[in-house]
């Protein structure tokens, strides 16, 4: 038999940056992958990284011209991935696959950025005709191609039948330091170590906490702008000094993935013109969605995130240029002061154990989003095995992650991580330096939304009797929007007859 | 003929709080108006009033048991006002209505707080059945019975028809002073002066400029309660001390309704037991919606709200009540500081410009947020317009609005009120005091996150260059996401190919 005649394992649709490396991820783990682009250049160009990586081995890669071709060179049932822009086109390969006689135990999962309740309305409508499945996938074009982080929610006969391919193509973590597993040579996959795909739940719930790690990721990556503003406008360091200081607190509790590369980013100098990189990129940020839906979330249902906010609404303030060029003419600012040497590595310092701190809070609050969310769902999220998935392959991946897997491992019905008596032991201690590092902002002008943000969220948290009280009041005076007392059984209302002059209080419900 | 037989001018469904005093409002200012709610005795206690507050003039309110006897008693087209809880209510009674015979040319109008989207949908689905208004209302249950302020919007024709029913009901400015002519006796309406009720726009508009008047509000309020929490709890003042505070604070900028009314709330005691009434307030806030839709609609339109966002997170922070209780004896806070007098004053009056600062910025982010909304929606706002009508009526109306309206009629394009150059000396001005203010609570561990949210929102408008440079750059090095640069024309964009060693720069588009 001649090579073309060989099945394949699995169908894949898209070609794109994410497409192309998960399929030669699927490749060096021995899965033959039938590919489908409406650019066929593209598979032109997977077909011959394949033949340049896999050496004399036959060709792991087979480019289809149609959706019917595709389905005809797969083994039976058939599994189908998409990796297709969110949206529209998830649904259009849908109905296509559908026309090309696809049937109802075959699989389609879609590993786009989806809205989850997307998701879990294409499940309900694709119901019989096959199965929708959908996997999230973090770790942009790297970890797509030597090790992504999974998050496969959806119909479990489904996920039995996917596990295997999850597993063996998703990065991987050394058990015993919690550490991610290093891959960058094609066609040597990771077969030892734990691997970060774990069934998530029911439909949805996988780009669900996918969103959420997205909104973390824009909190994370916000956060880390703002300490290098601080040394920038405030420090007047140089992109290289702030480099280094990055590449420093990489070495410590602050480790994690974004602060390497962000650490690379500032030592990288532009190609063009010699000048350091990041002055030459321009200042406004683009966003796809996830942030703010995870915003947008935590506002619905009442599970405050606002270090998430704060990051989605810097993207957005960012976007304004004209406008902040104006308004830099014209808005005052305090007077810059001179700072010593001394006074600069304190500033530094603070900053180091702000970032930690903010960086605790912004987990705290996405964490307990997936709490609320799961228990509006009826998802049974396990919060261990969610941050065990997040300590390689994504974008967050951080040693940190390790010590969110042991909180919950400690205490799986945690209210707030920041409840986890190891971290309240870490923020205790660099409570004072962050406080430090936020008024130092305030008094010098630099913004620092999510630094404070999260400041203002631990200390709303560890407050037992917040000014709501006097809300409430003012709610009542002008609306009769009632209260409850604190001297009376839950569910109690009352309301003050405040035209009267005796302001009497009545009791409502 | 019978008193009974006279036809009314204004069909009025709902005899809730709010709408029982918009038609004490409407028969005040001459109106005979029919009333249906399906609860009877609540248009009985509207009767009774009318009787007792008419004198020897003919009923000017009449009971209906039925839509049919409603249209009946009306004169021809139909004018017929809804005031009931925002959602599907609302279309109950459209089809109620429709059902009882209500023709073409008849209008309705809503009154309650529903979401902007819907009143477009409903516009179109009764089209040809009957005209659907809306008119947005805010002054809570005075502002109804003596003079709201109304924020109408939809078709023109059923506005001309509306206009001078509205222009009566509704609050007036004395337009000398651009304070609120006082009214508050029944049967006295005041004719002079201007009416805040102004047509806003193509339907949907006055709901939605509604909406952020509501966002602005809960910010409005989050602020006092900060400023009050801060004198609660670091500076150990009593209710009846910050009470004091407040009334003082209500003479000079910082006047307004809502200062008003917290002065009146922190200085009342508690019928019951003669405690101050705050202190047996239970701190946990309610919310129905509209400051969370506002915050919505800042983070999908990209115009930054991050002090409205703050607010309603603040109330969803105080609903977590058992969660608090528990972490404020877990989650360590900063060592309390004795202060002197003169230290304590200081601190309140950097508080008094930190509030007016803040105030601005929140203001700032709602203009800003609604000229972005008219711009997407092809809404011709008149930000003066809008200003003046809340100078007087609604929750939100302070001296302060004045100074808004000289703002936008200096300019109509301001782009955002910080630029104006009245209010960008006043905050020049008072910045210093905002910064402390802000320092000074992040020291002391008291949550200030509206207050510091707008002063980070202040310093990241007026920074020319944000870092989001950085995040550009860690954006495509891990998603090649692309980038713009500082040097080349806008829209064209470039990538590092950041796995090469030379890390040399492409240009995608």
């Amino acid at each position: 038999m001649s090579e073309p005649t060989l099945r394949c394992d699995i169908g894949f649709v898209g070609a794109g940056v994410m497409g192309k490396n998960l399929i030669l991820n699927l490749a060096d783990n021995g899965y033959r992958v039938a590919a489908f682009d409406l650019d066929h250049q593209k598979l032109e160009a997977i077909l011959a990284q394949d033949a340049a990586e896999r050496g004399d081995q036959p060709a792991r890669v087979v480019a289809c011209t149609s959706y019917t071709e595709l389905l005809s060179k797969l083994t039976s049932p058939h599994l189908i991935v998409l990796s297709v822009p969110a949206g529209k086109p998830v649904d259009d390969i849908c109905h296509k696959l559908i026309d090309a006689g696809i049937e109802a135990d075959d699989i389609v999962v879609d590993t786009g950025n989806s809205l989850w309740t997307d998701t879990v309305e294409r499940e309900k409508s694709y119901e019989g005709k096959f199965i929708f499945f959908s996997t999230a996938v973090s770790g942009g074009e790297e970890g797509a191609r030597f090790g992504p982080s999974l998050m496969p929610s959806g119909d479990p006969y489904a996920w039995t039948r996917i596990k295997p391919v999850w597993q063996a193509i998703s990065a991987k973590v050394d058990p015993a330091s919690g550490k991610p597993i290093e891959r960058r040579i094609p066609g040597q996959p990771v077969t030892e170590g734990e691997p970060c795909a774990t069934y998530i739940g029911p439909t949805g719930s996988g780009h669900y906490v996918k969103m959420v790690h997205n909104g973390i990721e824009y909190a994370d990556m916000q956060l880390i702008c703002e300490a290098y503003q601080v040394m920038r406008d405030q420090l007047d360091m140089t992109p290289q000094d702030i480099s280094a200081v990055f590449r420093d607190w990489n070495d410590g509790v602050l480790n994690s993935y974004l602060m390497e590369i962000s650490a690379e980013v500032l030592a990288t100098a532009d190609s063009d013109t010699g000048l350091p990189l990041v002055d030459v990129i321009l200042d406004k940020a683009g966003q796809k969605g996830t942030g703010l839906w995870t915003a947008v979330s935590s506002l619905q249902l009442g599970s405050p995130a606002p270090s998430i906010s704060e990051a989605v609404y810097a993207r957005s303030l960012s976007a304004l240029k004209s406008e902040r060029v104006k308004a830099s003419s014209i808005l005052a600012g305090p007077s810059p002061q001179l700072l010593s040497e001394a006074e600069k590595q304190t500033t530094i310092n603070a900053l180091h154990d702000a970032l930690y701190c903010a960086k605790v809070c912004v987990y705290g609050q996405g964490f307990h989003l997936m709490k609320t969310a799961g228990a509006e769902q009826g998802w049974d999220l396990n919060f261990a095995e969610i941050a065990k998935i997040w300590r390689a392959g994504c974008i967050i991946r951080a040693v940190f992650l390790q010590s969110i897997t042991e909180a919950y491992q400690r205490n799986d019905e945690l209210e707030n991580l920041l409840l986890d008596p190891f971290f309240a032991k870490q923020i205790s201690s660099y409570q004072q330096n962050w406080r430090q590092a936020v008024a130092n902002a305030s008094m010098a002008g630099i913004p620092v939304p999510a630094m404070s943000s999260a400041l203002n969220y631990y200390d709303a948290y560890r407050t037992a009797v917040l000014p709501a009280n006097l809300l409430q009041g003012q709610r009542d005076f002008f609306g009769a929007h009632t209260f409850e007392r604190t001297d009376q059984p839950k569910g109690r209302s009352y309301h003050v007859l405040w035209s009267t002059d005796e302001r009497s209080m009545t009791r409502v419900k």
